[in-house]
This record gives C-alpha cells, structure tokens and sequence, in this order.
C-alpha cells in the first residue's frame, strides 16, 4: 500500500531519538534538549497581545500570499539594511519548511540537481525527497571551519541539470558565517552557470564577534537568480508559528509560487497577525538576542575545547556547533538518553549521518544546539562532557 | 529560471479571479463572496479561549504529528459515531490540504495514477501536481444528481499503477451525499483492485433532508485501504487555523508519515490548542450548524431552480451547489465583477472548468458556495439571477 518514496524517506536525525528522550522522561530523568533549534527565549508579548487586539470573529482563509500587513512588515525590516524589498517580492508560507519546498519546486523539475555545502540542515533531505529533486553534497570540512568549499569542488559536481546551489548563513547545523568575498565568489559562479542561489537565511544576524553577516540579496546582480528563505522561528523565538516566506525578485516567481500557495489555501492566520508586530520590534530586540546567544556560544566552545578527541571549529553565529568525535555518536547520543545521568538528568543531541549526503561522513558527528539558558547549558555542557568520557570507557 | 513543473500549474479557479474582484471593490462595490468555502459563521469562543489559557511563554515546535490533546480529541469525536479511532491513527496536519499532499506521497509514487469522480475539488489537481500523480477523472453527470458513476466507469480508466479513488462525500463541489449502498460498491470494488481510497470527509454530517452520511471508517472491511481526511475548517468555521488530519488504520502508514511531517516540523501550535476545545464542542452544535446550511441550501435551491437555461441537482450536503448553465461560466464571472451591479453590489463565483480533469467539461458550468447569512444570501441569489439574464442579453 505505501509508496517506495515515503518508504525511503530518512526519518529527521533530529527528531528520530523522541522515542528514547519520551521515554527517559517516563522514568523520571530530566533531559536537556540540545538536539533540536527549539530556543528557550520567551515570545515577545507583543505576538500574542497583537493577536487579541484583532478580535477575529471568524478565523478566516487569508490571501494564499499572506496578509499584506505582514509582507509590507518583512519587506521593511527587510530595507532596515538596505535590501530593496517590497511586499510584491514576497510569498508568506508555513515556515521556512514550505518556503524551500515552494523554492525547489518553482526552480527545479524532478530528477534536476541541486548543489549544498554539507554539513547541512538535515531536513532539507526531506524536502528534496518530497520534491524529487536530487543533492549533489560538496564537503565543508572543519580544518577550514565549514567555509564554502573552492570554486573547483563545485565544478565538478556541475551537471547540465543543476539548477541551483543552496546554502544556510549563518549556517546549521556548522555555525559557519560566510564572508562576503566567499559569497562574491558564489554570486559570480552561479551567475556564470546560469544556476539559482537558494539562501537560507533564517538565522541572518545571529554573527558573532561583531562579524558582519550580509544578505544575499545585498548583491544587487544575482537579484534574478536568487531566493531567500526567512522565518520567524529562531529570529522571534516562534518557532511553532509556522510562519516563513519566500522572497525573490525574479521575475515572474512570485506569480507562480501563487498557484502553488493557493492550492493549499493560507498560511495560519492567528500568527500571521501576530507575526506583523514582531517584524515591527526594534534594533535593540535582535541585538540583545544575538548577545544571549553569543553568551550560550561562548559557554559550549569554553567546554567542548577543553575536551580531547573532539574537533570543533568556534561557531561564528546561529544557535549550534558540530562536532566530530572519534565515536559512533548515534550510539553516544542513545547512551546519554538510555544509560546515563548525572542526579537524574541528562542530554540529547542531533547525531550527524543525517547533516550528510553521504551519511557515512557523520557518523562519527553529532550537533548541538545552544537554545538553553546560560545556567541550564553550563550544566548540560558538563553532563555531555562526563557522559562523554563515560562512552568512551563502556567502548574500550 | 522557473521549472516546468511551476510553469504548467492551473491556478486556482476559485481564486484566480480575486484581483478583479479587489479591483470592483477598490471602485466601490460591495462584492458577495460565494466563489470560495469561506463560510461567515463565527468561530466558536472556545477557540481563542482555550488558545488565551494555555499562557505560553514560549510558542515552541510541537510533536511533529499534533500535540496529543488534539489527537485525543479528535479521536474521541471520530467515536462518537463509533469509528473505533485511536490517537495513534491520527496525524495532525497544515489543514485538509497537506492531509491530502501527505496521502498522495504516502500511496503513490511519481507517474502512479488516482481515479476520481468528477467535478471534484479543483485543488485536487495542485495537490497531485505537487506530487507528480495522474489523475483519471470519471464523469458523475448531473442528470443522476451527481452520484458515483457505475462501477464499469472505473474499470475503464483502470491501469496497473493506478493506486488510489479520491472522494470527497460529502462532495465539493457537487453537494452530493453519497448513499451506503454505493459506498459499498466503492469498497468493494477498491479491496478487489488492492486500491487504497483517500476518503475526503471534511464536510462529513453536513448533509440534508435527515439524510445518513456515513465514513467509509464506517466499513471495517476497508480499513487496510483507507485514508480519511479531516480538517476543522468548515466544521468549526475555522478556515483561517489550518488545522486537518491524516486518519488511516493502514498498518506502517502513520510511521511512514511521521517521516514526512517530521520533515516540515509541526504544523501551528497557537490553533492546534484552539481546535482541541472545538472538538470537545457537543452534537448540538454540530446540529445547529447542519441546520443553518440546510436553510441557505433552501434558498439557492428555490433561486436557481426557477431560472430557465440553469441545471442543477438539489444539494444533499457540504456547502455548494454546481450549477450547469448554457453560458460561458468563465466569461460570465468576470462580467458579474466587472461589467455588473445592482446598487453597487455584485456576487462573486469560481468557473467550472478547473473541476474537471478535462478542462472543456467545465466550461458552461459554475460553483455557488453558499457562505452568507440568509438574508445576504437572498439578496446575492437576486443578484446572481438578474446577473444571468443581463449577461444572456449581452451575448445575443
């Protein structure tokens, strides 16, 4: 009765150890979630409170694209850094998620190639499943702390059906911030081979070590071969909005991201609303959330490099660091779940197969996410490290 | 830049017209919505209640298949009419949409076929776009009110990789309720061909005239084949919450869904709390709900059936009426938009071509979704009717 391709889907590397954490919590432990970019930060109250004050008598389809409102909010706070958006460039959709199966969609046929540095977002395994669009992965490896690969790595993945290169920055799961002369570098390659830049840039800002971490769409001349993924989840700690968009000045891509938008109607309307007035929130909101978590980065790079037999690259922004061990970390990370606590508590982490298109590259990774409070994390940093330690002694 | 597959997408025939109708009401006129399932019936306190009580601090991800409570509910509704339905069976979705967007990736592979009686949902066609599955449409004519075309229709559009019949009952956008014994026939006909049948119930229990309207969840028999979908969009007035469910008994399949809403994440959490309270909500809403459809049927019904040059079968349930006329549908809407108007007012509806697999069939009919109160809804039939005759008076 089922489909070869859900049968061969990958389940998410992230949420696959629910099972094992549900049960853990069953038993009385007390897990800390480093697995997942599911951020502690409280929603800022205007999100509610601008949801109350609409006083919806009727919780109604909205316009597929989203309610103007919200796309002319995105479109200025998008132009606080000069990026030349209006809400004609812009779709609303569940997500991020939706957005990059609205984007691999619009640019790719099934069977066409699409290009990614890896480690990357796991998920977007799923996408391309759901898409049939095929990855070609070029490594990024931590020596040159998961900066783009050279020119030539892209070169000979390059297939007459490529059709575009996607990319995460500030990256997940590497923490990598590329630089502009690297994005120049990618601007002009793809301009050259006719190829569309998917850039996922829902941690944009998130930089550390006052790094400047630009758009994309700061290069006025990949304007008609680019589209950007944004999201409210981590820049608004709203993860379970769901509400993304697909941005992108090509020309005639937002008319038809319409006909595949209106076949599944609208995006939620309740966090639509309440999106509007967090795109409206000040300078000063986003740079005290980058500084909580250039904190949280400092805490986990202060006590993963302490600790020999992991290999780490210092995270430049986003919420994670990757890690390569000299373990199987599916392994480690069911050991912390299943056999391991410190006064009843323990942690849970992303094992890294799923970040690699050839999943033999990650076996030994594992990522964590750095969505916790500065005390919590301290302490979960300290439960991973002993239970670390720990692994290595029940393997020898 | 754009692929094929984005390029060839219909619009939505439902919504393909809107910015005319943005444009009539920019030039003052008051436009009647009965082109979309939009209905105007307020959405029941309890939703915003229940979503103000839950206080959340954080608005964080939830499981990728719904939070249990919803589950729970839902389940517990299916039971009410002694459906036997567990949590387990249930995964919560994006609305009916990505419910239906789920079925077909979770039984077809790209290039397998679907059957499905028409008219049907014109979104049915984005939805197997999306996912790269034929559809083999079998003509339900007018002349036997819209019911199941004799079992011999399906035997001849039957094909090796055909995997699926796709109802929905009752039907968008016929009105028709399907009885028990042609139900029957269905089962019985799709266990003979191992054929799954996605079972599209979000109007279940509006249906007419005292009339039974039974799930196929119902026939115990088929419940290694069936997928039921489920939304509270029309149910609780609740479009706007984009809240459905996936519901199949079929062994492995919820597993194999996770898969995918694992790889979207979870679908919103603010309206995933409100709906748990909708399902709680007692039959006698339910009840009253009926009972105000059955009123507007009335009086579409009685306005239509006067009017000479319309055929129409009486609706058994859901929300509409599909009207076949002797006047280009296409061409006729947008005169009603543009070109028409009683004391500033017009009335807006979706053509018929984009309900059919073979567009042609569509083109003399239209969709009459009837969404207003009874006193609106009189005044936009009036119009509509005056409407006719002025467009037939055009054409001469």
């Amino acid at each position: 009765m089922l489909s070869s391709r859900i049968r061969q889907m990958q389940e998410s590397p992230i949420r696959k150890l629910v099972p094992l954490a549900d049960q853990a919590k069953k038993n009385g432990k007390t897990v800390f979630h480093l697995n997942i970019g599911q951020p502690d930060l409280k929603t800022p109250d205007v999100f509610m409170n601008s949801i109350n004050q609409s006083n919806l008598d009727v919780i109604s389809y909205t316009h597929s694209e989203g309610i103007i409102d919200l796309r002319n909010a995105m479109a200025a706070f998008f132009n606080r850094d000069n990026l030349d958006i209006s809400s004609e460039n812009i779709t609303i959709t569940n997500g991020g998620s939706e957005a990059i199966i609205f984007a691999l969609n619009t640019v790719c046929d099934p069977g066409d190639h699409i290009i990614i540095p890896e480690p990357y977002y796991a998920n977007y395994n799923g996408f391309a499943e759901m898409t049939g669009v095929k990855i070609d992965g070029i490594v990024s490896p931590v020596d040159r702390g998961y900066h783009l690969p050279d020119i030539i790595e892209f070169e000979k993945v390059l297939k007459p059906n490529t059709r575009a290169i996607l990319i995460s920055n500030p990256c997940n799961p590497t923490g990598v911030v590329y630089t502009n002369d690297e994005l120049q570098l990618l601007v002009d390659w793809a301009l050259k081979n006719h190829l569309v830049i998917i850039s996922d840039e829902v941690y944009r800002n998130i930089a550390f070590d006052e790094r400047e971490n630009l758009s994309l769409l700061a290069f006025k001349e990949i304007h008609n071969n680019l589209i950007v993924i944004e999201s409210v989840s981590k820049r608004f700690s709203a993860c379970g909005a769901r509400i993304g968009a697909v941005i992108s000045k090509i020309p005639n891509l937002q008319q038809n991201i319409l006909k595949a938008a209106q076949s599944r109607l609208c995006p939620p309307y309740l966090e639509q609303l309440g999106s509007v007035a967090l795109y409206h929130l000040p300078q000063t909101f986003h740079e005290s959330v980058k500084e909580e978590y250039e904190q949280r980065r400092n805490i986990v790079f202060d006590a993963l490099s302490q600790v020999k037999g992991l290999k780490i690259s210092k995270p430049e922004g986003a919420l994670y660091v990757f890690v390569k061990t000299d373990i199987n970390a599916e392994d480690f990370a069911k050991y912390l779940l299943q056999d391991f606590h410190i006064d009843n508590k323990t942690v849970m982490v992303a094992p890294g197969s799923g970040f690699y298109q050839d999943k033999s590259l990650g076996i030994n990774s594992l990522r964590i996410a750095y969505v916790l409070n500065t005390n919590e994390l301290r302490e979960a940093m300290d439960i991973f490290v002993k239970g670390y330690h720990s692994f290595k002694e029940t393997i020898i």
